[in-house]
């Protein structure tokens, strides 16, 4: 288990597709963003420091899995609930449920759940999963 | 089942992050544009022909899974292997397998399963999924 | 002359390349939406409203200049200062401003200036620019 | 002066907006590409390796004016004519002309100018602007 952090994102114009709502490789760069968000405030650095303290350049992408719920169009203010859901022994469960304040109340947008890794680079310069780095875990925690 | 379509995606600088590989979210970008490729490949008008026609407006995502198994970089040119896996009665499963081929063989980058509705839009302007129209199902088969 | 708003955005780890900077289109991805932003900080409506009252579909770019000074990256928020430098009978100039605030004081990213049009469709269905809405132009002053 | 080398990019729906044209930082986003395409062609290797042998990370935009003559959408395929104007000192002028080939003729899309640097880390990590490599410069006439 972990905190949960909120990220906040606008919809801007260029966010949306030619049918009026986000474009939705969109909402993954918001979920990008958001996952660094939860690290940083979680007091993680920058992963160029982790990078020579560590061996870790940052937590790349695995696996992903979405479930879009409610389109959201630009103006519209999102909130990215990020959570920490398992810490395996070389790689963890993070989870996002994103949802937009409507006046008749919450509206869930969309739901993803992903496995990341904290990737180190291999001699011959391909990625490699790290075993969890217990300082990292302890922040998040 | 479908045909199966080949997108060709090359992975510019700007689709890389800092740690030098592809952006995630620019993968769903190509796989959305793959996606709309399978369609005109298979002789489906513009989403505003078909607005017009059947009332589709597009093939907005409800769900997605994505594996990823190797990094790109800019440079490489990867292939999408686009097809439709299920046809159900108000949505379709859409897959894609991207590779790369590398002096030593084909390499697997990811391999992405999505449902995806044909959308109407209701009178409100929200999203609703169409029953799949006939005509599209017989020019993807 | 016109009012000057602020539009705030953070600078996130997928905003960067792999020299660990902004990739420059971002910037320009920023500047549309503090485009969008200063008009709906003046109180102009979603362009979906304005093409119906006053065939105004939006603010499409004809020209544009930006000096870039010194670089960004993650982790940064900027803040874009936005004007409406001069209302021209079918266009407007609008300037950008982008700077950081950092512990040694304020830094120069960028500056940018445009000429917008207000565009309305033709029958054909393509673009043309509109005499200045007078109504938005007050909104704006 | 020096070569002149096109670049070719498809528009897809997701590069357009709600106005249903293209986004215009998408443009910027193709530039880039086309600009890093013409030294691929040229024979400039990757910046990872002119990073080794000669300090250079890359070409950072410094100043770049466009204009829009034209707008494009999802199906169209551009063209981007991308040659060296001028080399000075420490920077050199980049031309690019976008056009789209349509059945009355060729369409100019856009124009654009930039000026770029051969970019190199200062011990504090900033940027800054080394001579032209005479060998980048051999390769590109």
């Amino acid at each position: 288990m972990s905190k949960t952090i909120i990220y906040t994102a606008r919809v801007e114009f260029g966010d949306c597709d030619p049918a009026g709502i986000v474009w939705f490789p969109n909402f993954f760069g918001w979920i990008d963003a958001a996952s660094r968000h939860f690290f940083a405030s979680c007091g993680v650095p920058r992963w160029e420091e982790t990078t020579r303290t560590l061996g870790v350049i940052g937590t790349p992408l695995v696996d992903t899995r979405a479930r879009f719920v409610s389109t959201a169009s630009y103006g519209d203010t999102l909130q990215f609930a990020v959570h920490i859901r398992e810490w395996r022994e070389k790689s963890f469960v993070q989870t996002y449920r994103v949802t937009r304040d409507d006046p008749e109340g919450e509206t869930l947008i969309l739901e993803c759940e992903e496995v990341r890794i904290f990737g180190g680079k291999r001699p011959d310069g391909r990625m490699r999963a790290l075993p969890i780095p217990p300082e990292i875990r302890a922040l998040c925690e």
